[in-house]
C-alpha cells in the first residue's frame, strides 16, 4: 500500500488488525499525520503533531511490546486544554498559549500503554460551554448533523472520532463536556468518577470538578482506554485511589431511575421521541424504570453556573483575565467567567459548599433504590443559527442532565441510543455513584447490544 | 448524707463508685444542679438545667440499665453553641438566642448512653477565639492560673471540668477550641477526626471544620466519652463513617514528628521549658523524636484566619450580623468575622480550597515517616491584662499548633504534660491522620502514665 491509498481505521480494533497483519506503525501514523494536517474541516485540530514530535513517539514505541502494551501503536487526539509535551496548549485562547514540557497525567498513562498522541483539538474556549461554537477558530462541523452544533466543550475531539479520523480522543468534562458532544455526534462518551483519572496538566475549568473523559465509537473500547488511563497520581491533589474493577464482574443493573414527568424538560419533540424510544429499549432489556423527581439534582446543577461555583472558573484564570487584552477572550466566555464569577463573595462560595454537602447527603439514598440513573444525554439539538441568535439559553438547556454529576462525585457514561425521528443522533446517559464506573460500562454494553 | 454535705466527684470513676455504693442519681444530680446554680464563678455556666428539664432526664434514666449503659447517671456540661433540648443556645450572644427542641447529634448519643446534660457553658462568642475572654458574660476564671486566660473558645466547659464541677464537658474545636483550654486548664482535650462525631445541632463556626470535643481529667475517660459519642449521623452532611477502634488494639507509636528549631516559636520561655520537659518525657518512653519543618502546616493554618476561610464563619452568620444591632455582637468578634470575612471574593475562596488540597497532598507522606506529631498545646500563657492590651496577637499565637489540624482532616489529643517552671499547667498535643483517634489515645495514655 502507498500512503496515499491507506485508509485509517476508526476504532482500536481496526488498528490492531492492521498491526497484526504486519502494518508498520511508523508508516501508518506518518501518513495519518499528513492526512490530519490536510483535513477538510479546519475546525477540528488546532495542532497536529509535527514530524519531530511524532518521530520521537514512534522511536519510543518498542516493537517487542506490541503484545503486552494494551494501546500499542494506537493514535489518539487530545482536547487542547490537556497538556501534551511538544505541542502547544491553547484552551482555544491563542493569547493564553502555553508550551508544556510534560504530558498531562492522563496522557502519560496512555503513552505508557503504547498510545501515540497525534494532535490537539478545538474546544469551547476554556472548556466553558456545551455547544462547541465558543471558539475563535472555525467551529468543528458535526458530521452527523449539518447545520447543528457539534456539542462542547470537547467539540474537536468528538468530531475527530465521529469522522473516524482517530480511534479515540480525550475530552474534559466539568459540566457535561464529555457527554453532550458524544450525544450530539453519535458516540460513546465515558466520564469517569471524579479523581479516578489524573487531572494534572489540565487547564482548570473548575479544578475541583474537572474530569478527563474519553470518546470512542463503542463502550468496550471506551472502557479499554479508561482502564489504561485510570489510577492514582501522586502529583495530583484531586486524584483518588478508586479501584476500576471490570464490567463483567459487576452485578447486572436491574432498576434504573429516570426523570419523572415533572422532571422531563419539553425543549424539543424530536429529542423527546428519541428518549421514549430509549426507554422502550431499556424496558425491553428487562430493566425496571423508576420515575424519580430530579429536583435535588437540578438544585445541585444550579450551583454550577447560576450560583457561586462559576467563581471557581475565575479562581484559576483571574490573573490571565486581568492582564489579557479585551479582545483576547471571547465576549461570551469573559461574560460568564469574569462578570458572573465576580458577582459572588467568599461567604457565598462557602454557603454553596455547605448546600452542596446537604444535597450530597439528600441524594445518597437514591443508590439504595436504583442501580443507576438513565437520562437523555442532550434534551435538544440546537442549530448553529440558534446559537447565533442566543448564545446562552440553548447552551444552558444542554446541561439539564449533565451539570449536577461532578458536583455529586458521580460517574457517567453517554451511549448512542435510538435516533430521533428526524434521523439525527440521540443518546442515553447512565449515571452511577462514585466508583461505579464498571457497572455503568456493563449497562452501556447491554444497551448498545440491544440496538 | 444530706444534700448540703454531698461532694461531687470530678471524674466518671467517682460517680460510678457512688452509684455502686447505692447513691441515687436523682438525689445527687438535684443537689449538683443547685450547687452549679450557686457557683462562685458566674462566668462558667450560662445556663443550668432547670428543675423540670433535669427531672425529665432523671425520669428517662432506667435504674435497670445501670450496668449496661456506659455513661449511666453521669452529668456533663455542654458548651453553649451545642443544642440541648430544653435549654437555650446563645453562642455567647444573647441577641442570637435560640430555643432548640432537639438535642444536637452528639448530645443525643451521650443521653442514649445514660449521661445527663446539666448545663450550658460560656465560650468566646460564636466560638471565635482561643482565649476565653471574648464573651459579654463574666470571663470564667482559670482555677489553675489566677490572672491568666482560661483558654477558649470552650472556656466554660474547660473550667467546669478543671474545677471538678462536672466529670466531663463538651466543647467544640474548629481552630483549637477543644485543645487550647485543655492545655491552659491542665486537662485532657480530645478533638476527634472531623466527621467522626456528629456536628448536627452545633452553631456553625466553620461548618466544614467544626468538631465536637471532649474535656476530661484523663485520657481513658475522654476515650470512653468519645466511644459513646462517635458514629455516623444520617442527618449530618459532614458526618463520616470512621471506625473508632480501640487504643489497646493499635500498633504502639514509635516515631513522633516534632517542630524543628525553625518551627519552634519563642513566645514564652516558661512554655519553652515545659515543652523541653515534655520532649524529655517522650524520649524517656523510648519514642524516637523526628524534627520536622512545620512550614506546610503553618501555611495551611494561615488559610483559616489570614485567608479566605474566615468567610466560612460569615457564611453561616451573615443574615444575623446584618439584622442584629451593632451592640449585639462584641466588636472584636464582629471585626474578625464580618470585616475580615467580607474582604474575600468567591474566587479567593476557591483558590484557598485549591491550595488546601495541594497542602493535603504535600503533607500526606508525613504519616509514612512518623506515627504522630507532638506539639506544645499552647506556646504561651497570656494574662488577662495581655488580652486587654491586645485582643488579637496573643489569641493568634495560641493557635500556632492547632489551626491547621481540622483543615487537614486530622485527629488530635491534648494531654497534660510537665508543668512550667512557674508552676502553671502545660500540655502536649498529639496529632495523627484522620481515623487515627485510637492510636493517639494509646499514645496519650503512655504519656500520662509517665507523669
Amino acid at each position: 500500500m502507498e500512503p496515499s491509498t491507506l485508509s485509517f481505521p476508526g476504532d482500536l480494533a481496526g488498528y490492531r488488525r492492521l498491526y497484526a497483519a504486519g502494518e508498520n506503525p511508523a508508516r501508518l501514523l506518518r501518513a495519518l499525520r499528513r492526512h490530519l494536517a490536510a483535513c477538510d474541516d479546519p475546525g477540528i485540530f488546532l495542532h497536529v503533531a509535527d514530524e519531530a514530535t511524532l518521530e520521537k513517539s514512534l522511536t519510543a514505541l518498542d516493537p517487542a511490546q506490541r503484545g503486552s502494551l494494551p494501546l500499542w501503536g494506537i493514535p489518539f487526539a487530545v482536547k487542547d486544554n490537556i497538556d501534551v509535551a511538544g505541542m502547544p496548549t491553547t484552551a482555544a485562547c491563542p493569547a493564553f498559549t502555553q508550551a508544556p514540557t510534560r504530558h498531562a497525567g492522563a496522557v502519560r498513562k496512555l503513552v505508557e500503554a503504547g498510545a501515540i498522541p497525534i494532535g490537539k483539538t478545538n474546544l469551547d474556549q476554556f472548556a466553558t460551554g456545551l455547544v462547541g461554537v465558543r471558539t475563535p477558530y472555525p467551529v468543528p462541523r458535526n458530521p452527523r448533523a449539518p447545520g447543528r452544533v457539534p456539542g462542547g466543550s470537547s467539540s474537536g475531539s468528538a468530531v475527530a472520532v465521529a469522522r473516524g479520523l482517530v480511534p479515540f480522543a480525550l475530552g474534559t468534562d466539568t459540566a457535561g463536556s464529555g457527554r453532550v458532544p458524544a450525544g450530539l455526534c453519535g458516540l460513546t462518551g465515558l466520564k469517569p468518577t471524579p479523581g479516578a483519572v489524573s487531572s494534572r496538566g489540565v487547564i482548570p475549568a473548575c479544578r475541583s470538578l474537572d474530569c478527563v473523559s474519553i470518546f470512542t465509537q463503542g463502550v468496550a473500547e471506551a472502557w479499554e482506554v479508561f482502564a489504561a488511563m485510570a489510577g492514582p497520581d501522586a502529583e495530583d491533589p484531586w486524584s483518588r485511589d478508586i479501584p476500576t474493577g471490570a464490567p463483567a464482574a459487576t452485578r447486572p443493573a436491574r432498576r434504573l431511575g429516570i426523570p419523572d414527568e415533572a422532571s422531563r424538560p419539553r425543549f424539543d419533540p424530536a429529542a423527546e421521541a428519541a428518549w421514549d424510544a430509549a426507554l422502550a429499549r431499556l424496558s425491553g432489556l428487562g430493566l425496571e424504570l423508576v420515575p424519580l423527581s430530579f429536583a435535588p439534582f437540578f438544585e445541585t446543577a444550579a450551583l454550577l453556573y447560576e450560583g457561586a461555583w462559576v467563581a471557581e472558573r475565575l479562581a484559576s484564570l483571574e490573573s490571565f483575565f486581568q492582564s489579557a487584552p479585551a479582545e483576547a477572550v471571547l465576549p461570551v466566555t469573559r461574560g460568564i467567567i469574569e462578570a458572573n464569577g465576580r458577582r459572588h463573595s467568599a461567604a457565598d462560595a462557602f454557603r454553596a459548599l455547605h448546600r452542596l454537602e446537604e444535597l450530597r447527603l439528600a441524594t445518597r439514598p437514591i443508590w439504595q433504590v436504583v442501580d443507576a440513573l438513565a437520562v437523555p444525554t442532550a434534551p435538544l439539538f440546537p442549530t448553529l443559527e440558534d446559537l447565533a441568535a442566543d448564545p446562552i439559553t440553548p447552551n444552558a438547556r444542554l446541561g439539564t442532565f449533565t451539570n449536577f454529576v461532578n458536583l455529586l462525585g458521580l460517574a457517567a457514561l453517554a451511549v448512542p441510543g435510538p435516533a430521533r425521528p428526524d434521523g439525527l443522533p440521540a443518546g442515553a446517559t447512565f449515571i452511577g455513584p462514585g466508583g461505579g464506573d464498571a457497572a455503568l460500562a456493563a449497562l452501556g454494553l447491554r444497551f448498545e447490544a440491544a440496538a
